[in-house]
């Protein structure tokens, strides 16, 4: 039997009203009460024949974006072309700078539901899970970019971090470097990385360096202080591999500060094959991701998500490979 | 006498549910219909006691930010700022891209007023002035950024560009050189920053070199394209001024790909003081824009138009500056 809106009503123990209410997403209603609607609606699989967002009262046709910074060109250059593809389909995105802080991007979340956006497309630090419970429960589209989900129910786009620092450590480690420092801050991908980076050591039989995650923040300067620090030590490692190419790019100043050959006394690989790698000089080697490809996955996915009323689940691997100029 | 909905509806020719539709967008409606009662709605002046937005059927909290190109550093960064300053008094921000071409100004500008958000910030090329009397006719606030309004009725926060062009011409000939290259595209603010630069060259005896708006763009692709075109010419200028950073960093990576030294051979000024002018080695001496104070100015006006019913009018200058690095 098909259920509908009085069912929805007895189950959450509301009236009827405030069943259209929230469905329509009109007239003042306590949050609570919104929630335990929506639950209700989930729980029953209530679907009216209208799209998802629908659901929710009518589409914006607005997609939430939540990155890290803005001002990191990786995250500029994915968020320029997922702009461009939900333009193309008529969808605006409302840009959210979490800076990987739990907090920060619970309030988005809860904020942005409030306003019935269409979907989420986030590149999360998330240890906190219950974020992504909070964007099902409300029925909304959640595509994780750029890091493989922690969550089999959850669908990513991303490279395997692993293997990005495997195959990055592997081609430093066929430019004939032993002695290979990492520049990295302490976050989920990068931990990924690391991982795939004492693998390739290992495998060569090569012993990894003691210092971890040097690096407070993803910035351009927290790369310059981890680079100046390593090229202080004895022995001086011959490679610095960083986990971005803003990092790289501040290892490469402060080799030149240090009038330290790049790459004939030290080596230095980026992360990313963002712009940055080409505007300095030396341009960076780098492991590229497949940025475009990334922005393409995911507004696709979420499109049909919102459109199809699917939420699509599973992690889907892009390949990440080295990006050959000049600092290697 | 104070003017209700039912004087609104009698002028503009429809019933009083399609007036309540429109103060409420709720309900199907023609976008004519609409914006005729939009009209009628603000040649009576009728102002029910709640905020502009509040007029458009609800307050969403919502911000649209136009801007040319997330991906040139100097937006980014204002895209950062400005973003963080919304969040604190909780509103957001939808990004829209506009490559400073017209029709995607105006896209943006309808898709988003049918969305209800309140209000623009907006650094435009805006050769389009219709652009703007669509966002008035609607009551919503609109802010000029990074560029000066074309029209006294329009609220701006920008440097003055004559000036800025005038203040870089004028510390390159105060540094010695006579023969100064511009690197630049055809937009507004670069036409105002050119007359700057005549202005100073003729005030000095200087003849300004025959080359204008040598680039198609305004991307550190075009910078370095532009730079390889001066610097095989006979007889070659001894300094480059490029009217924002990133095409700078292309001319400083032609420099060091011709084997020119900076600043001995040939000097390099940019404009803006974007993150990149410190990432780049040599670092880039630059025409700096407060870009903070820019975001700041803009954040606060726009809210205040909005939640008190005031469209701020007038143009507001910051000041520019030199800012030293190591290209001149």
């Amino acid at each position: 039997m098909k259920v509908n809106i009085y069912d929805i009503a007895k189950a959450a123990n509301v009236s009827i009203a405030t069943v259209s209410k929230v469905i329509n997403n009109t007239g003042r209603i306590s949050e609570n009460t919104r929630l335990k609607v929506l639950e209700v609606i989930n729980e029953l699989n209530f679907k009216p024949n209208i799209h998802a967002s629908a659901l929710m009262g009518k589409n914006t046709r607005t997609i939430g974006l939540l990155i890290p910074d803005i001002m990191n060109p990786f995250f500029s250059e994915l968020a320029r072309h997922i702009e461009d593809l939900a333009k193309d389909v008529n969808y605006n995105v409302v840009i959210c700078n979490t800076d990987y802080q739990s907090e920060k991007e619970r309030e988005y979340v809860e904020l942005l539901i409030q306003k019935s956006i269409d979907g989420f497309i986030m590149a999360s630090g998330f240890e906190d899970i219950e974020i992504f419970e909070k964007i099902k429960a409300v029925n909304l589209p959640v595509i994780l970019i750029a890091r493989e989900s922690p969550s089999d129910s959850l669908y990513s786009i991303s490279i395997n971090d692993n293997e990005g620092g495997k195959i990055g450590t592997e081609y430093l480690i066929q430019e004939g470097h032993k002695d290979i420092a990492i520049i990295a801050r302490d976050i989920w991908t990068n931990r990924q990385r690391y991982e795939g980076h004492i693998e390739a050591m290992k495998k060569h039989g090569l012993n990894p360096r003691p210092e971890q995650y040097l690096a407070n923040n993803s910035s351009f300067i927290d790369g310059y202080n981890s680079a100046k620090k390593l090229l202080a030590e004895t022995p001086r490692p011959t490679a610095l591999f960083a986990f971005n190419d803003l990092m790289a790019a501040g290892a490469v100043k402060a080799c030149i500060e240090e009038e330290i050959l790049i790459p004939n006394e030290v080596a230095i690989l980026g992360f990313d094959n963002s712009s940055i790698s080409e505007i300095i000089s030396p341009p960076l080697t780098t492991v590229g991701q497949p940025l475009k490809d990334i922005a393409k996955h995911s507004v696709s996915q979420l499109i049909k998500s919102i459109e199809l009323n699917v939420s699509p689940t599973g992690k889907e691997f892009l390949k990440a490979k080295i990006i050959k100029r000049s600092t290697v």
